[in-house]
């Protein structure tokens, strides 16, 4: 036919593992990564490997480089000739052919004895904000582009990735539905949190200001004012009903002016509801079922491995909390504790008592006294994950109604013959060190009583009508929970802030790149 | 220990296959699904299913019911007594036990003999805004949280869900780490489009406007103006610099007042970057590779099965376009195209030659004439799907500099002495009826060519910086794309607008739920 030119590099039907084989087509794509090339035993081998320079070191007749390409913490160990190492410095990329070959001496057992070095691109090493020597935390997160090229940093990419993929198939094969629920919305979920509001009036041209809006009537893009989602709960509510079970791992959103460690304005809520639920304890076990998962799949993987094993990773500039890090076993206690079977559920209410006698007998001095009225504190949960769950995650069950917000239901343990209860039928999964993890309930199906606790709480309106409609026709016993999920990742990897676990963190007064 | 109860409900040890397993115990969750229950060869078992209503027939002595769980478009068939069906009606959410038994009469080969059945919440089936009839699609978009209840649907929403978790495998066995971009940003990244801003400066107090704002200088939660991001492409180059290969699925935002079936203000798109990729041949074979691993598990897939034969499908009250819909074997066509190997490729300027040809020798008529200059409109775009792909995906690649954005590098093919040229190293799939599925291009790694290119197309400023950055410390060639993952939904189902395919669509004065 006229016009038209053959696909000049056909790929060859899909094939997993073929991307492992050593190949030196042009096809760079699907050479072996460096994680590759360790791991393999391949030897007298000619191959090809692109990556990074992570360090120089030359001597008279022979210059040793160490490469990264983001695949393993652990460099690939190139023998060169002087001259080849010439115009190599920290970060540069290269491409390197040569023979890999059992190591003569230094800790690794194999280096690749390079033939042909092909510099890939520009680098001015010593004007680099980034530098191969210890950097604050603080200062990394002002470069946040370069950030992740630090090994350990990458690593972290990595755990990201490995556990949205272990969360997936663990959905997929429990018949759940992922969906995709919306960003921009009307209602606030939880009736109390600070949003941020979207407008398309900012343009390009008035960039430093918003436009003038205090005149006459404001024209809205979708006719009344938007926010950013604060969870993706009542959305999932509308969906489950019409599959069942689903879940999400969407961004979600506070304009909160709060300055922690695990606080961010922008951070992935994993969220899940299932209904024909009558039993909380049913959504309990699907969030246990659903960590230890994750846990066992960390556990066995070789990237859980060297987040354990990594050297770097106690030097890792990353980690806020050096003292926490420096406890080798650690993660290994945590995984551990998150892969054992039947964590403890306590009441609020034993949960408080607990806490009470534990200060009586002089085990523990709290700052705040542990009341029903006034709520766990963060030493009041971390107390209690620490000697209830021994190791393990707690849930905490049936809090007072009042400190819940209007969609939880009463406790079905606690409710009178008024249908009412002042306990809800909720939890917390506390985890030791960070607390709070994930939180769950029932959801209030019986329509008037959802009414009754929306003009209790004060959270009527218009833009909840939809959800009211969701009790009226088929309405069904549901349940479901939420969980941070750059908070899991920090607990997973023993990183102390999530300013460092996600990629292009935002807070207040913050939002670099 | 006193103080708290052991857990009431123990999870049993992970076990996907377990959920199979018809259970009687009153964890609701591990039931089987009824698609679960049509497909097993189970017979004479007592079993129990939960479900929503979808019609009910009553005769003298013997009622039909007709329901479903989402998990299937085909109802499960319940046999009952009259007098157990008296508060039935279309959408009641019920609990039903009995005997799964051949049928004697009707389609279904199987239907349930029930014993006891339980209602599980209010339903005023008369007074819901869905009935049991054909309604527009107009109209069902007005009930967004209602709509997924359709069977059909309830399907699209698990065609969304399988379409992820291909994705996912796919990615994770080729080597791509997943990553969650930011959706707050400061930078647009094609320079051109219009763009929603985010404030914390509206409270519920001012529910009705914006605060004013006319008055002295703004104060802004980020110190500076930020926007809902149009694109993760650089924030996953800053990425792929780590990591080697990335991917995202994520929303992306676009204030565009374009009110068209292809067009929404909030929608996912998919992106993947990958470093040491010389040759935009290797990211167009990742592109084909990605959509015929799509193509093949849907088509193998009993969603696949039931999306292609479902008679429901046809009458789908969603389907805009009933005209297309009604070719039976449209979607079979459309996944063994995307199936096939080898998908043409043909430069822009051979693709304007070729629309030329065709226009004057009365193959076609075109109300805008094909030239070099005014780029290719969407008459165009289908003529070449359907004339050059004969059925596969068609790309067409090179399109000259000054119609793309500025992150695009010349195309090596035409690049002259200086190192530029007239057409960028850039490509767009085009499928049959929808015309753009996919676009991606090599990026300019370049740190001086890209600064040239930004100046010219006028997209400098401190926001950028940091994209700068990414060539100046260990640059490397990589390149790239993103695919309209809504629109691939509307293509693989047949599904007219994108209106339809998402839960909750946004687009310019809609923003319903």
């Amino acid at each position: 036919m006229k016009g038209w030119r053959p696909a000049s590099c056909v790929a060859p039907p899909y094939d997993a593992a073929s991307r492992r084989h050593f190949t030196s087509s042009r096809a760079l794509l699907r050479q072996a990564t460096i994680a590759d090339v360790l791991r393999s035993n391949a030897q007298q081998d000619e191959i090809e490997v692109n990556g990074w320079v992570r360090s120089v070191r030359k001597q008279k007749r022979i210059a040793f480089v160490h490469v990264g390409d983001g695949s393993t913490t652990e460099p690939l160990q190139a023998v060169l000739k002087p001259e080849q190492a010439a115009d190599l410095s920290y970060g540069t990329a290269i491409s390197l052919k040569g023979l890999w070959q059992a190591s003569t001496g230094g800790k690794q057992s194999h280096e690749l004895q390079v033939s042909t070095i092909r510099l890939l691109g520009e680098n001015n090493a010593e004007s680099s904000p980034l530098q191969p020597k210890y950097q604050t935390a603080e200062f990394l997160r002002t470069i946040p582009h370069l950030r992740p090229r630090i090994p350990t940093n990458a690593l972290l990419l990595r755990l990201r990735s490995h556990v949205i993929a272990t969360i997936t198939r663990f959905f997929n094969d429990e018949g759940f539905v992922q969906t995709h629920t919306p960003i921009i919305t009307s209602s606030d979920c939880e009736g109390a949190g600070e949003v941020f509001a979207v407008s398309s009036n900012a343009s390009k041209e008035s960039d430093q200001k918003l436009r003038p809006e205090s005149e006459g009537q404001v024209e809205h893009f979708f006719r009344s004012p938007k926010y950013l989602t604060v969870s993706a709960q009542l959305h999932l509510e509308a969906l489950a009903q019409a599959v069942e079970k689903v879940w999400t791992l969407s961004p979600t959103f506070r304009a909160e002016h709060s300055d922690t460690p695990r606080h961010l304005s922008e951070f992935y809520m994993l969220e899940a509801e299932l209904c024909f639920v009558e039993d909380m304890a049913s959504v309990m076990d699907l969030v246990e079922r659903m960590l230890r998962t994750v846990a066992i799949n960390l556990t066995l993987s070789s990237l859980g491995r060297e987040l354990a094993q990594s050297k770097h990773w106690l030097d890792m500039p990353a980690i806020e909390d050096a003292q926490r890090a420096s406890d080798q076993d650690l993660l290994q206690k945590r995984w551990k504790g998150m892969a054992a079977e039947n964590w403890p559920r306590i009441t609020y209410d034993n949960a408080i008592q607990h806490l009470q006698t534990a200060a009586s007998e002089g085990k523990i001095t709290f700052v705040f006294k542990p009341t029903i009225e006034d709520g766990l504190q963060a030493e009041h949960e971390r107390y209690l994950a620490q000697s209830i769950g021994q190791g393990k995650p707690v849930f905490v069950t049936d809090y007072p109604m009042d400190q819940k917000p209007f969609y939880m239901p009463p406790s079905t343990a606690t409710i009178n013959s008024e249908g009412t209860s002042d306990t809800a039928a909720c939890f917390d999964l506390l985890v030791p060190d960070l607390c709070e993890l994930v939180g769950g309930s029932m959801r209030e199906h019986r329509s008037e009583d959802l009414l009754a606790a929306m003009q209790r709480k004060g959270v009527m309106g218009e833009s909840l009508e939809w959800y009211q409609d969701l009790r009226k026709y088929g309405s069904v016993p549901h349940g479901g929970f939420g969980l941070g999920f750059d908070r899991l990742l920090c607990y997973l990897s023993g990183v102390g802030s999530v300013r460092d676990i996600v990629a292009f963190p935002r807070w207040y007064g913050r939002c670099d790149c």
